[in-house]
């Protein structure tokens, strides 16, 4: 039934993702593996630099830089001008969240599913701002309860909705589009982090509703290390000023004036990771080319079936809510801990990558569902299905005890 | 006389230094020529990652990784608890100057080669915060008066001073070394941006005495792109809260109370482009090995060589101040504009690299010497006497009239 991608389009992705020969990468979440295309052109990028200089290669592709931004744009159905491309996903999220004018008193929702770093400063703005922290209850399937949504943004303090896209754990594809359009007609910000979103399912910003959305390169892009973006819708990035400012960011006009630029690049300061920004953009237009909803599809199915393998194993029991899930496939093995499971299947004899989360990446959720820690198997669309089967196989052995752990 | 280097060791660097052989790279204050082991460094990480994925690599790596904070803590003569390694040198600065406690009334001591970047953060501070700011006046050689320095750190109100080691364009090496223990001694803290400078000359920050120092992998040092540092002395550090925080920099211990990481890496985020850090690593390992003085003297003596060859040219004037001039060699050529020297010596039959600087690049510097642009020839140990030589003719040529412009 999950079969639906055909036979040789999954042969090309693996053909051109050199790392499927020798791992089964199921940490999608933490970072997937590059296509060549995508090796390729940071590689190239780095060694134009030290044949020719770095400011003369950036130069020469200046074309080709500036038209990552209308990649991003177009991957998020936005404006090139609301693009800021800038080191990674957390400064992205930071640039934007600590320029938004909150003050004493003003609530910010977020949901169980908040990553701690994001929660981290939220609880630094209560100390430093006086900022409240509001919790959004889950519904019944676990995610984000729009009705509650609808009924917390009554309160006029309320001025941010901050959550993400896709949890890192555990969590379901949040209900984000219903949430969008109440936000707005509430009047207040919303700050989507959509971190395991970009690449692994369709995200259009105007659809979703939301003002500000920051992503990374290196999950399900499978862009490269060291490099993300903001979105920002124009209107609010004009009344916006950056934490931080540069000379990128900005113009010295006289010795006591300067003019922050207008567009979205305000949020970025002036150096860059060449390389690793062009090969970002090769992420996405690798990404376009192949359907960001053939992606998705495909994503759907190898993780129902992962999660129906994994449910069938006694002793394994899966973490996944929502409505919708990802492919991010949460579980707990008993009697292992989630770094016993990670050890034993990278010394498998094809080694199996997965990840693990713990209590304090994503504490109110694991607080409120009583865990402590999980193993964490994400799928992409480039894997295949015997993989999908030799993870379950191997997880039903150390399950019951017959692999060494 | 200037010819100090063994001729071994010249073509040692020469034939370590791929970009050599195609171009005459005088653009080292943009960005240096990597060194062949820097490039390998960064691309077999690359290749490592699409291999087994990033995390998988970055684990295996590990060691490696943690050994970059040594290499930078040697580099500085600091302990590797007091360096951060982060996306690049403004958000270095950033986040040092950022974090200060600064507040209505302090005032900011800065000079005249202060870059523009950094003093429309002063800018900002003074309309957010109502700062204020003093610039540092010149004594007679064009480097900041240290007499003047001591007078105005009598200030009560002085809580900061900020200066850049080297200046982007016509500066001298500043005399940082006599302001540092009066800025101590007044209890006011020394930023120190020596972006310009490591990988150029000695920086010791016990000799110095600044608090913090932000520098890049890109320039002197002939690292890649996108990757920088933040020295911040201990005692210090434990006082500052980045104005950024996340999971790497603070853990969460309950779902209202974090703790911010004892060491400067509170000044990190999570996230990193590990490939590019390694090779940052390497760098300096291999500006190390070389001997930090031993290019200190070559630069020095090229550097010398040039301003003497450029000087003697009808129509050029050098525009370099200061009792101890740096590798960065600005002049101006009569009746061509910078860009125009700049391409025509990029359409050289070997090219050569330059750069200009602008007045909104460093305006407080070229108002006072009624300046509005110039050609900035940066050299390193590695260019060879014959490049300095080339560069002269084809500047004479160009002063005259006889190369197209």
């Amino acid at each position: 039934m999950h079969r639906d991608l055909p036979p040789s389009l999954l042969e090309c992705l693996r053909n051109t993702t050199p790392g499927t020969d020798e791992v089964i990468h199921l940490n999608n979440a933490g970072a997937s593996l590059m296509p060549r295309v995508v090796l390729d052109t940071v590689l190239d990028h780095l060694r134009l630099e030290a044949r020719i200089g770095a400011y003369e290669a950036a130069e020469a592709e200046h074309a080709r830089i500036e038209k990552v931004y209308a990649s991003v744009a177009r991957l998020l159905n936005a404006h090139p001008d609301e693009i800021a491309v800038v080191e990674n996903a957390t400064r992205a999220w930071d640039m934007a969240f600590y320029a938004l004018p909150l003050k004493r008193g003003d609530i910010v929702l977020t949901s169980t599913t908040e990553y701690a770093g994001n929660y981290i400063s939220y609880l630094q703005l209560q100390q430093t701002r006086g900022i409240e922290i509001r919790i959004l209850p889950n519904d019944e399937r676990g995610q984000v309860s729009v009705s509650a949504a609808r009924d917390m943004l009554k309160d006029p303090r309320v001025r941010l909705i901050s959550l993400p896209l896709i949890a890192s754990n555990g969590g379901p594809v949040q209900p984000v589009g219903a949430i969008g359009p109440m936000a707005r007609a509430a009047g207040v910000w919303f700050l989507l982090d959509a971190c395991q979103g970009v690449g692994h399912l369709p995200v259009d910003v105007k659809k979703i509703g939301c003002h500000m959305l920051s992503a990374t390169s290196r999950k399900y892009l499978r862009g490269p290390r060291g490099m993300g973006f903001l979105y920002i819708e124009q209107e609010l990035c004009r009344q916006l000023e950056p934490p931080f400012l540069d000379l990128h960011a900005a113009r010295l006009e006289a010795p006591d004036r300067f003019r922050v630029r207008p567009d979205a690049r305000r949020f970025e300061n002036w150096e860059c990771n060449v390389a690793a920004k062009l090969g970002m953009g090769s992420a996405i237009d690798h990404a376009l080319d192949i359907g960001i909803d053939v992606i998705w599809r495909r994503i759907l199915a190898l993780s129902d079936s992962l999660r129906e393998g994994l449910a069938a194993i006694a002793g394994v029991r899966v973490h996944d809510a929502g409505l919708v899930k990802s492919g991010i496939v949460s579980f707990a093995v008993e009697g292992l801990s989630a770094a016993e499971v990670q050890r034993a299947l990278a010394a498998q004899e094809k080694r199996i990558n997965v990840s693990t989360t713990t209590f304090r990446s994503t504490m109110l959720d694991m607080q409120q569902r009583g865990l402590t820690e999980l193993v964490r198997a994400s799928v992409h669309a480039y894997n295949a299905e015997h993989e999908i089967d030799t993870l379950v196989t191997s997880i039903d052995l150390l399950a019951k005890g017959k692999a060494h752990a």
